[in-house]
């Protein structure tokens, strides 16, 4: 049965490279994009032309050069920055335009200092403006995750009069928890006039770490696009974690739900993005953390060895990971290390094992990992002490 | 109005030092030990202590030291496994034995070959033996993410009239959706007899992204603990970070929920524990990483100047951090310089900003990030030009 799908808007070289320290050239924004075209992203925001003149020209330069996805470009509701946009993504195959205004109490009375009304005017203008260079629209309400759900219906409603093709719904803050944020999206299918004509995007912050699982309560509720990046980088806690939200898609296939993303190519994007950047990833990060799929206590190496799926749920082949580690540690158990032992040449009995075993304890409490090298010194020693009698 | 209270269960010196290339010695131990019990964790799991003789003298140890906190030890359901686990708490003030066996298919029959039957027999008899030297039982069903409701129910109704105090649901492989294990949550509240005189317990792992989500799916749905280590290190991808959940019951007040966690010490925790394991915190991690609380983006800085609560859901000061940070970068506006610029001790009117903010610009597109030092200079350069006169 053919899955629907859900598109991937990636924005690691927009709201992934907002990041403090963590300023890309030209030339790395062009390499991470083509891998992102290559990779299968269905969109590729590729900056905010009108923020700095490097900006303008990286999305020029990645618009000439992508050859399968949609590039994107950034623009508040200001008719400069969307005329600024337009020919920045004039050499584009296909392009689209993001635009967008504050829609929160917060940010229309503290940060705008105008009206309701007068932000509902600002964002068609802006619409029906960028509409006049590209077929493709987004707009975005800001801080929609703490707008009310009746105003932002609204919101929605006019903009669509003007043109625009996609609605983003963001989580600014990382705010809402997934019922929340799930049932806005809900309440938006249900009550917005020319909804079913365009697709609603789910763009979640990580400040309160419920990114992805606010993302996937979005698309559970109707949204056909996420905005993401790699690793999740992106402003204060960062963005949804592309690798997160396709890999919650292929394990739940009763979802219904897929994406065009190649998810071989998850880890060597990870690699690519985090030493483009210098943002290190932590080693238990899901999916592409060093450690993701690495086992060390005794009773999880055990069952590994037994049969992959007791602790594990996906295949790393799936994300571009060679095989799990199995790392010998203190917590280790006798099946690991009769596997590794193996591995590094000796077939141990039951016997030969437990006298190996009190052994490598002793050693794995003091030395934090224990490498193949360590194994075959202690297997040595214990042979030199008359410990052990190998054949 | 008071709220209900969730026990913070913090496994980081269990789960979360079951971790490649991470062992803490004995005095590691009892430091973060004592700073988890003055920080107002209620139940600290200080080991696994049939594991190693390290993990024994840990447990033993960090026993000997902890003034309020619950202390806890792991056992499988092996009657020598919590023989040894009593004799290490045998120190504690408050003690508990955490004892449990696999409940899903998965575990039952590739893991442990045997029946069902089997499983429940072995459970009942670790709880009730484990009864015979502590009050305080905690039954883990090991996989209960992957474990059938109604067999899990069974499980669970057995050990309780063994003596359990506590059931533990972990999510093993980090597998379910919210609304999946929220609802698991439900039904063994709806369905086990003699489920409101114990506690129940999330357990959630972060393969998918989903740890937070989850435990605070099932703390909705009736769970009154959650098990979670500092930094949501732990095996692959980690356990659920103690630090979200414990913010996420602070800013949904409307939960009604809350923990006893004095939450201004989470950041300096968090380094303490990274530090002491060599765990590196990625700088987008959720409330303790470098970048939480840090605006680059010029649309942002702009607004939170005017406002901090544009686009910051906590006060910084919460958790322990000392202010939000203002970073300059190409991707800054004039708001930022100008607020910057006064620090350094430049009053800029809006044509000298103006000025000012093309060379800045200019600069901030080749280096990363601009600090005092390249704001004195730059605007001393446009001074030394003429495109500036100061007074």
């Amino acid at each position: 049965m053919n899955r629907e799908k859900v598109q991937i808007f990636d924005t690691t070289l927009r709201d992934g490279e907002q990041v403090p320290g963590c300023k890309l050239d030209t030339n790395q924004k062009l390499v991470i994009a083509n891998r992102l075209d290559e990779m299968g992203v269905d969109i590729i925001e590729a900056g905010f032309p009108v923020s700095s003149p490097g900006d303008f020209l990286s999305v020029s330069e990645i618009s000439k050069v992508v050859k399968n996805a949609v590039v994107c470009g950034l623009t508040r509701a200001v008719k400069n920055d969307i005329d600024v946009a337009a020919q920045a993504l004039q050499y584009a195959k296909r392009s689209r335009i993001h635009t967008g205004i504050g829609t929160s109490d917060s940010h229309i009375f503290h940060k705008l200092n105008t009206t309701k009304e007068d932000v509902i005017l600002r964002a068609k203008a802006a619409v029906a403006h960028a509409k006049s260079y590209v077929e493709d629209v987004e707009f975005y309400a800001e801080d929609a995750g703490r707008t009310d759900n009746e105003f932002l219906a609204r919101v929605c409603e006019e903009v669509i009069k003007s043109g625009a093709t996609v609605l983003n719904i963001p989580d600014t803050t990382g705010y809402c928890l997934p019922d929340e944020y799930g049932a806005k999206i809900k309440y938006l299918k249900e009550n917005v006039k020319g909804i079913d004509n365009v697709i609603l995007s789910c763009h979640c912050h990580n400040d309160l770490g419920m990114a992805t699982a606010n993302s996937i309560a979005g698309a559970i509720n109707g949204a056909r696009q996420i905005e993401c990046t790699i690793n999740g980088i992106g402003e204060r806690a960062g963005n949804t974690a592309l690798e997160e939200v396709v890999m919650v898609f292929k394990q739940h296939p009763y979802l219904n739900l897929d994406t065009n993303i190649n998810t071989r190519q998850l880890n060597e994007m990870s690699r690519l993005v985090s030493e483009s950047m210098g943002m290190i990833v932590q080693p238990n990060k899901a999916i592409v953390g060093a450690n993701a799929f690495a086992h060390s206590s005794g009773i999880h190496q055990d069952g590994v060895i037994k049969n992959r799926a007791t602790y594990e749920i996906m295949d790393p082949l799936e994300v571009g990971v060679n095989e799990s580690s199995i790392v010998l540690t203190a917590r280790s158990g006798r099946a690991a290390l009769a596997y590794r032992a193996k591995k590094v040449g000796y077939e141990l009995t039951k016997i030969q094992l437990d006298v190996v075993y009190i052994e490598f304890l002793k050693f794995a409490d003091i030395k934090k990992e224990v490498v193949d090298q360590d194994i075959h010194q202690i297997i040595e020693a214990c042979k030199i002490n008359k410990e052990l009698v190998l054949n």
